[in-house]
């Protein structure tokens, strides 16, 4: 996360989201931005940064940021998804900081770290989420 | 937006992916946490995101928060795709916030308001994305 | 289904899942075809087709077919999912046809029709799959 | 593709087709069957596929039908996604043959065969779909 290079203070995720409020009553775009149609955008650009994967070995994933027309297209799809989801969080009134806070507290009793418990705990990311 | 009932500031983007980065290390996840996984997560995430409107009605829809079951899944389902999108951009180095403020941005360039121009645009969320 | 409008067969679902195989075999690309690449992809392309319809009305989406442009877009995406579902079904040596008959079976069981019993079922597809 | 063992003729894509519209008319379910809510449900269903190999490796991804339980939960996902598939083409009227058959013929002029022309042509599933 060493992108920002000023001092001046990044975009905030209120602020962004805020302004796709804005972004789409300037374009009256509500009426489509239902509950489903945002959760249906969403799962569409969730696959479209999957599919820059897709095909890639693990040597090429990890390099993706090395190439400078895969950079963009991971940084566009990330915003693409991030926008969904906070206009998805906005039409249905749910606080994404709140609701991701609460969900790392109950995986954190779910998922005993190892150390953490007297008797390890064995847990395994395929029974998360 | 109106969950937060106290004065107490909520959680940060920043505060929730360092507790991610956190959370993966303490339980050894990080080999699994390779940015083709990640994607794949986050798009089956958004799927169970959408799985929970993929029936209903656009009324049923308006109304999930009502249900307090759903309520609960639709929250569950917001965080992980948040998780796994701020694991993510851990791993590829990508400022989330920076990412969408710039595709805002183009957008706001891609897609004038109407009014904004002296000829009115005709423009369509089909378009976006 | 009131496409084929002759008199010689169609093609068969056997014959195109040899036809992916000699496709792939002749361009070398058997070693992206791993069953999580492939699964990977069929996800991708189902979102292709989800995207076609998420911003449309439900009347905008009972007339796709109407839209020359929609309409083959629908075909070329469908015809996406079957090639990944049938190439994942040769590299994991499950029968797709033998899967979903069982399914259906099961499902028989679980969903009964109304009126198939003495006391009726209320049954809803938000409980299948 | 082994898993019949009997000479008796296995389903038919079209049998099971036909099978799925009288399951669903029987339950009354055509209502919630428009082409947006299948295309959703298709793409759910590949995303719980793909969920089964999120975080394996290589390895455990290739032999993930020795491990009975993936095993069926393998078969039971492909069944969902055909269904939701063939009912997405009832719906709209295409057929899911003829529309692969004729991509498979795109994709041969498309990406032709190493070999194949006195150019070899240099191609990468990457580019494809």
């Amino acid at each position: 996360m060493t992108e920002r290079e000023t001092d001046t203070p990044g975009p905030t995720l209120e602020g962004l989201r805020q302004r796709l409020v804005e972004f789409a009553a300037a374009r009256r775009w509500e009426p489509f931005h239902t509950p489903k149609n945002l959760t249906a955008a969403l799962t569409v650009e969730a696959g479209e940064l999957l599919e820059i994967f897709q095909w890639l070995t693990p040597e090429q994933a990890s390099a993706v940021m090395a190439d400078p027309d895969r950079a963009h297209r991971v940084r566009d799809e990330v915003a693409d998804v991030l926008a969904y989801l906070l206009q998805f969080c906005t039409v249905v009134g749910v606080d994404p900081l709140t609701a991701l806070a609460e969900k790392i507290e109950r995986n954190e009793l779910r998922f005993p770290a190892p150390g953490a418990l007297a008797e390890e705990a064995d847990v395994n990311p395929e029974d998360a989420s």
